[in-house]
């Protein structure tokens, strides 16, 4: 059986290749190289889920690997207008000074916007799917995932969050979530699907129950979490009084929760039997992670 | 012959149309709001040059709205960032406060982005044209049109030349527009050819000359235009002691200049004949607009 560990650190290699390759293609300026700059390290663990997810429908990782470089591109544009003075104002991403400070504002918001776009284009490229339809089940559905329904609205409920009376409860924390971080999990997870014109039922309720996992560790790894591991500032929920997983479940309810959820992804996957084993072990992952 | 202006708001009017109920459809938030407000008034002038030409391909305006949509959804997102502090600081827009005046700067940001998204997921719906290779023609084309090869470059082009120490010259400046206002008229202008599998040059050497005429009758707008008439602060390139095709021609050299490239566009659209004349008129109405 292949070892997760080993599979995702070669796809993060493949999917950075090819992301890097698409952003060396444009004419040079500052916006280039400070695309290059946020679309470098990062787990790429949604890119991992599309090549994943491709192989479960006999699509190798050539003809999956520009939409797994789409959805990174999509990430990276959302970390780099997050961490905007204006949004969570962070000043370190991975370790490194975040796009506006290592350049500025206006070079962070075009960088943003053009990693957006290079996402689409990705995906309208020739070797985004087998086919010219997978190819926009593909784009339609990552608009819908990325956009004004999906990841933008969870920003902008958690902004409304940030100055609503009352705290949010766990059902609009859970909805919340559902756009921030799970939109895009459930697209990585469901693309290979898409791609093959199967239906992707079994793989976005494995990734429901993943992305929920994911943000809990997320709030767990903000409380408990090691700064330099992480590369990034922690401790930013409490500091800031937000509602989270662990202010509503406490630590150890949150942690029982995570794991009941990993369960739950891991019995979705069972119509693919042995073959999704890397996808459970991805599943288990994502809660025992220190980044 | 159809009246011009008579054409233009008949299209101002279905690409609006269009482009509110695909907003509308998303689910309720601030950004939501947001959107439907930046995506409100304007000329509209790329959503009319894609029905002009897609009606010169044989599609009608029910196959063509969601691409005028769709590129206007595009112009909305980079009004809105464009205005942004950060960027070129502009408090009125249309005649109404900006974005992040009238909300605030992390609403603004995701607006502009949603919108961007929303652009994508038009062109990847069922009525973006008439067949599934019409609709990837149009997505990918505008991925490389509005991102960091044509859009965004011009901008990131724009932001460099405001620090460099010496003025740009007329090539540079013409390259600076190309990105900024040409590339998305081209889009527009060449988007009907695209839709149908025909060849887009015609259109694509109309484009050009008009993008660039547009570009100098916004320099001379700047200088010698109406402020309440344009609907947003004039007189900030001088100010800003920025180059453009007026302070490097002067007015009457510009003047002169932006009548050689309506000429210029008229000629190139001989081949569809007297069926192209509302496009002749469009070239015209760039230079002598007032807003």
């Amino acid at each position: 059986m292949t070892d997760f560990p080993a599979a995702l650190s070669a796809a993060a290699e493949r999917v950075e290749t090819r992301l890097q390759a698409e952003i060396a293609s444009l004419p040079q300026s500052t916006v280039r190289d400070a695309m290059a700059y946020a679309a470098r390290g990062g787990k790429k663990l949604r890119g991992f889920l599309v090549l994943e997810s491709a192989r479960l429908h006999g699509i190798g990782p050539d003809r999956a690997v520009a939409a797994a470089a789409a959805i990174e591109a999509i990430h990276a544009y959302s970390l780099v207008h997050d961490d905007l003075p204006a949004m969570d104002d962070d000043d370190l991403r991975r370790g490194q000074p975040t796009v506006h400070v290592k350049w500025d504002e206006a070079t962070a918001i075009l960088t943003g916007d053009a990693l957006q776009t290079l996402a689409f284009g990705l995906l309208a490229s020739e070797d985004a799917a087998p086919d010219d339809a997978g190819r926009l089940a593909l784009l339609g559905t990552l608009a819908h995932a990325s956009g004004g329904a999906g990841m933008v609205l969870g920003q902008a409920l958690d902004i409304s969050a940030e100055t609503a009376i009352d705290p949010l409860d766990l059902a609009a924390i859970t909805d919340l979530q559902r756009g921030k971080t799970g939109a895009l999990i459930a697209w990585s997870a469901c693309a290979g699907a898409r791609m093959a014109g199967a239906d992707p039922a079994p793989l976005a309720a494995y990734a429901q129950a993943l992305g929920l996992a994911f943000q809990i560790a997320d709030d767990l790894l903000d409380i408990e979490g090691d700064a330099a591991l992480a590369g990034k500032r922690l401790q930013k929920d409490i500091a800031a009084g937000k509602a989270t997983f662990v202010s509503l479940l406490g630590v150890e309810g949150a942690k029982t929760r995570a794991r009941h959820l990993v369960a739950q992804a891991q019995d979705a996957l069972a119509p693919y039997g042995a073959r999704a084993d890397i996808l459970r072990q991805a599943a288990q992952f994502v809660i025992a992670r220190k980044a």
